[in-house]
């Protein structure tokens, strides 16, 4: 082959990334061969330093430097809890300033298919939580999904006989959409659950 | 914000890659963190080995961990040199295998607007090589654009009164194409340079 093999390696390591693929993956290397040395250090240990400092908080999930998260701490004896599947979940509602409870981190949603049940998830650590926490509210972020329906009904199931309150994200019409764009699915849902004016 | 800073600053080093937008930088830094920790110190290690092995062959001016490169080495006393823009326009040739000549890396094409005059690229040593080398067919793969066009045009006065065939790349519909999606620009040039059948 014409590349130099360090060179296609390091095409096959940006290969590797999601969303990734080998053109892009190939102008990523170029570009890092282009630019000076120093950049390619930074960018080589921000990757190692990231993995040293970065842990999962033990008891939401998410990623953080120190354990608990500064959330958690700051957070502690909040009374409600907002799961989401995965970490930059947190960040729209952080972003917001809507909501000013406890996170949980699920680590996905059920999907048998891809070999994720129950055991995957930090379901169990979930049910500790709100118990130990005397948790009031359960709010569900999880996204539209059957996977996310599924895994909501297997949580409340688990839930059952616990006094703690459970909601999910109202499901409907998207900000700035045009109705004839819309899925028949979610035009539905926002119909069942239409609001009074 | 929510996110440690170690974990923000890896997304800002992915978001300083081209065409990596701040969301997909945040989708590859959190991958890294979730894929064991050898992964990550691999893509580490493989962007400064990189950076540190490949180097420009001085001849022709594309990636390579020797100098001079493997195909200026094995191709030496060849008598046609191919000028292409950047390093990867060589791959569609050698993966071919239509061409067994030398190449020669310009590093760009003519764009005063982006600050890319004649010092910027390597013509001098172009023409320095040809000379040389008694090259007998100079063959310009530069792509299609004015850019391109003016950067021949130069080449190609620097080269009067060099015994030195000329020729680029022929113009026209490429493979596959729908005539009523291509271009009026394409579609006159292919029918400028039609061709006897």
């Amino acid at each position: 082959m014409v590349e130099p093999p360090s060179l296609e390696k390091l095409v096959q390591e940006f290969a590797s990334l999601p969303g990734i693929g080998k053109k892009t993956a190939r102008r990523l290397a170029y570009f890092v061969l282009t630019r000076p040395r120093e950049r390619a250090e930074a960018l080589s240990n921000t990757i190692v330093e990231a993995c040293d400092k970065v842990k999962r908080c033990s008891q939401c999930h998410s990623f953080a430097e120190e354990d608990p998260c500064p959330i958690c701490k700051a957070r502690e004896g909040s009374r409600s809890i907002c799961v989401v599947e995965k970490f930059s979940d947190i960040l729209p509602f952080e972003n917001a300033g809507i909501y000013h409870g406890l996170y949980f981190v699920l680590g996905g949603v059920l999907s048998p298919l891809d070999g994720v049940g129950p055991e995957t998830l930090h379901i169990p650590q979930l049910i500790q939580r709100i118990q130990t926490e005397k948790i009031e509210e359960v709010i569900f972020a999880l996204g539209s999904s059957p996977e996310a329906d599924s895994t909501i009904l297997l949580i409340d199931k688990l839930l059952a006989g616990v006094p703690v309150k459970r909601s999910s994200l109202a499901r409907g019409i998207p900000m700035g959409s045009e109705l004839e764009y819309i899925d028949e699915v979610t035009v539905l849902r926002a119909f069942e659950s239409r609001t009074g004016i």
